[in-house]
């Protein structure tokens, strides 16, 4: 039975976020629906990073397994083609190695956070950012997230349903910097919390913004206390950009 | 009567074009409207590049004169927030300087026009490029590009609705090159043809993909006659990028 990798691009605007819900859209259904109708097999998909509800991603990972040995091209070609009405397209399908689990198996997961800041709204960037009128000093953001690199409780960093069995994370990259009207916020680790990266990013904001001071932050994460975040950022301005195995 | 200048993103993809049109929404339109409910007054705004129907820019100019002199920051603050419906945004605004022109007073537009030339359709770029599945060489095109620069005829590159008198331009610029997945093409003149950078990539297209030799780009420009030119690229990869002016 062959295994699948694939490497997927969505759009998580019209998505209730990457798993099956019981109400609404996901981009899992959206792909099993897709797979089915070409192979004409029930198929299971599993992803390296389960996004939320409006969280976009240029380069996330599935695995499959298909009965039938299809080239990857005809899988990621034929799945594309089903695919269509939805924003979701497989950017590439490769035959996976054996015992490739895209959860599992993955090292490193990288996520990218887009701040437009500026006074007008978005046009052209609608639902891909999140747009912050006020003025947001990069640098200071750059100084405090340095503060929350490494291995640390992150209880405050996650979100009151998360499910993980420890709030301790390592936190390999959290990297701000301006380009033009944009702020970009990079954090890679082997795994997040439930809306870590949000919960980061709404926390540098207020340091940005000069609301909290850069200690302000640290201390926040000393409390290890979901109430010392700062507000959550809009799932609008985040995406995961890679994952990294072996 | 104060004169002001703002710089307009746009997306173009629900408009009919820049213009006011009988049939379908316009973003002139849409401006104006804007502005009108803000200051109470009936105004025109006059545009440095008429952009047709799904061409976004993110560097449109305007001009347009007001009775009452309000401050520049509320022209920009107060058209952005009745633009709100729609994806326009005033990214800046000033007073302009005695005799400005949108139109007359530039020297020079830059358009962008991007590619994404990859077997998957875009997920996260609908509408925002276009999409090229077959494999094409920036290099090639580039080269061909550099035999259309210049001052020339360029008939066989307007739309035959075009009204200018002088099929003659002179085109500064027009440079493609590759980054990753996405192609980008950049031209600067001080004037284009009706549909004349659509005309060009769509040409410059052919010679990527192999189809033409990169001396059928040169001799497409010799014919001078509108049967010559390849096929018309798609308005949803055309960006108005910016303006100069003095």
């Amino acid at each position: 039975m062959p295994r699948y990798r694939l490497v997927v691009e969505y759009d998580g605007t019209p998505f209730s976020g990457w798993q099956h819900q019981e109400n609404g859209p996901s981009v899992q259904a959206a792909l099993e629906t897709a797979i089915a109708r070409f192979a004409g097999e029930t198929v299971r998909v599993h992803c390296a990073g389960r996004t939320d509800a409006g969280v976009h991603a240029t380069h996330q990972v599935v695995h499959l397994d298909l009965a039938k040995a299809w080239p990857a091209e005809t899988v990621r070609d034929a799945t594309n083609a089903y695919l269509k009405p939805d924003p979701v397209a497989v950017v590439s399908a490769e035959t996976a190695p054996d015992g490739f689990h895209a959860r599992f198996s993955a090292t490193r997961r990288h996520y990218r956070y887009v701040i437009l800041n500026r006074r007008a709204q978005p046009a052209l960037a609608r639902k891909r950012v999140w747009h912050v009128p006020w003025a947001l000093d990069a640098a200071v953001m750059h100084e405090a997230a340095q503060l929350l690199v490494g291995r640390h409780d992150f209880t405050t960093f996650r979100a009151s349903e998360c499910q993980a069995d420890s709030p301790v994370r390592t936190l390999d990259r959290l990297d701000v910097g301006r380009h033009g009207d944009e702020i970009r916020i990079e954090a890679a680790a082997r795994s997040f919390l439930h809306s870590q990266v949000r919960s980061l990013v709404g926390t540098l904001a207020m340091a940005g913004s000069g609301r909290w001071r850069v200690a302000d932050v640290g201390a926040a994460l000393d409390a290890r206390a979901r109430a010392a975040c700062g507000p959550l950022a809009p799932p609008t301005g985040l995406y995961l950009v890679g994952v990294d195995y072996g």
